[in-house]
């Protein structure tokens, strides 16, 4: 089980979260906690590490070790030379099984940093807190940490269930529009998978969500984030995957995601025109729906409805990307990762899924030829 | 739950040990397997590769994908740099997590290949051959697997349960007399742990089993390896420690190891005196027991019963490393892996274990003392 928690200003010093997030602590631990914090944000925010300390000061919390500053983004995951600086500064601040580390940034930080904790002395204790739209409604309450090596995505990692997740919608506020949207694409993909409601919910409220309307957007990550969550810890029985761990062949939450690490990694050759993973999963969606459309799998109109939705929320459905030679060896990728035969996921309708074992390469290639070639109506 | 197998020459094409170990492979699966063998063993029993290349050419079995030879020892868990060689091998080799790594060696080995397989792609099936004494009767049929960083031993590892663990008598028959011996360590301690009828079994026949009496020599080590996995696997109820990934503050199975592990240590620094690891254990029980009887804590004589059941057995109990200013802070580093209080676990007599939190600083001295300043019957 996995303590998530959603508040608003968890570093006020009268929020209790942080203190309930912590739980009871054993008489005998001396404990500590070690915060990561992602260096870009604590330079865009300047009162937040101070706030976190007098947190600490002043609650009934473990002793505070250090705060420690790792760049976000993608760079946290690709340079080994951050996983050692985690690794020593855990050493230095005693940081045994029964201590913590909170980890503070997007998806990418509390992924290196939570495969940092999980592996030494053999899992020490996470709480993370999401600073990202797309960490707080997908990854975040996630059992997978990874890091990138060799050029391969997530080549290196574990599955260790955090010790708890904050989601704090405050700490969205400061972020720019472009960025914040990012996450409606894993809201707009776990609503196609699981959830028709949520679907049309997003489709009636899309301008307002675009407009940034603080409400309703955080009806969006929290929705996101339970039915994510459901899926890992449920049992098939009761709705959720059933598959923590993934010990079956299918991914069943990676709509579009083969695709989109695919357009990730083919993108990061070129620095300044890296597609983030929130667009890579938007335009992995597109291509998807349009295939499966295209197969006659889908149900008529659907493809539309969606793109038209993801377009609304401000994410892109075309890319000249789509169209690289290498795109297609995504699949293979995506199938290596579990072994087995491929399964990618897809739907037939909304909250329908099907798995595929085979993919058309003509279909695919002129699907993926013509989505390339169509002017885009938002940059990615 | 870990299939374990005891079989005598695996590799015999007759054998159906492996076969067995592998499993009824998934129809959808195209599954391999990458052989990881220790170099040193492969150059000792140069009919070792071709055996087991012939095994995957005349077997139901995965493809064998190629086979990797690893530096044996301490030195496959010290330098970084395998465990690279490690992941682009099994990279290389497209090994997915349908696929699986056959670890060939010494307990080393099993750590260092166990860590690579538990973390790419967040784990690929582990098949562990042990070859060492000291590996088939503990650690080759644990749950846990890591790496030394920055000078501490087992800083990154996990818990992963091996897909199968095959103890094969025939690997041990080719060791030396002095490393085959070493095993008898950890024999002694999961006696003086958990198994009465093991430890009067062991005096009766400490002799014949020193003189390397094989059938007997076998009964050893399947019977420290059952009581080691039943410790792991077996709720509180059963008779078992009931906490595989040692949530709890003590390692009930740890009985001497505080000081083995910071002998093992201290004595790096000069490569011609390394202490192995068997007889550090040794030297750490001597340590332990003597400590406990000149408390009064432990049974009058079993001190001296199991000194001499350990000298018998060719194994050290006597070392001047005993005396160095700095083996005591072995009790804090044991500490600090699991967190929370000092929990060293001792017996109180055969079987009757008790766990420790706090040390008499003056008595452990004046043990370590006159351990070290006596002469010893066997080299270390």
């Amino acid at each position: 089980s996995v303590r998530v928690a959603f508040t608003k200003r968890v570093w006020q010093p009268n929020n209790p979260t942080l203190a309930e997030a912590f739980g009871h602590a054993d008489p005998h631990d001396a404990s500590r906690a070690l915060v990561v914090l992602d260096a870009q944000l604590a330079q865009s925010q300047p009162d937040i590490a101070p706030q976190i300390r007098q947190c600490f000061d002043q609650g009934d919390l473990p002793l505070l070790a250090d705060v420690l500053y790792l760049p976000g983004g993608e760079a946290s995951k690709n340079d080994p030379a951050h996983l050692d600086t985690l690794y020593r500064a855990m050493l230095e601040h005693d940081i045994d099984r029964r201590s913590y580390v909170l980890a503070i940034g997007g998806g990418a930080l509390l992924d290196a940093v939570g495969y940092a904790a999980a592996t030494l002395h053999r899992g020490v204790r996470l709480i993370r807190c999401p600073t990202t739209t797309l960490a707080q409604c997908d990854s975040g309450v996630g059992v997978k940490n990874a890091v990138n090596r060799f050029g391969i995505k997530n080549a290196v990692g574990t599955f260790a269930i955090p010790w708890a997740v904050i989601n704090d919608s405050a700490a969205l506020a400061s972020l720019p529009d472009d960025t914040w949207r990012h996450g409606f694409a894993e809201v707009v993909k776990v609503a196609l998978l699981k959830d028709a409601a949520l679907f049309h919910w997003l489709e009636s409220h899309a301008d307002a969500l675009a407009a940034r309307d603080e409400a309703l957007a955080h009806h969006a990550w929290q929705r996101s984030a339970q039915l994510h969550l459901h899926h890992i810890a449920a049992s098939r029985e009761a709705g959720g995957g059933g598959d923590p761990f993934e010990q079956r062949h299918a991914r069943p939450l990676d709509l579009g995601h083969w695709a989109a690490h695919r357009l990730e990694e083919l993108s990061r050759h070129t620095p300044e025109r890296t597609i983030p993973h929130g667009p890579a999963v938007s335009l992995g969606l597109t291509v998807d729906l349009t295939y499966a459309s295209r197969l006659g799998l889908l149900a008529p109109g659907l493809a539309d409805r969606v793109i038209s939705l993801l377009e609304t929320l401000g994410l892109p459905t075309r890319h000249p990307l789509l169209a690289h030679p290498q795109l297609p060896e995504g699949l293979e990728a995506f199938r290596q990762h579990l072994g087995g035969r491929l399964t990618i996921t897809t739907i037939r309708g909304i909250a329908d899924p099907i798995d595929l074992h085979k993919i058309n390469e003509q279909t695919l290639d002129s699907t993926l030829q013509s989505l390339a070639s169509l002017p885009d109506t938002v940059s990615a």
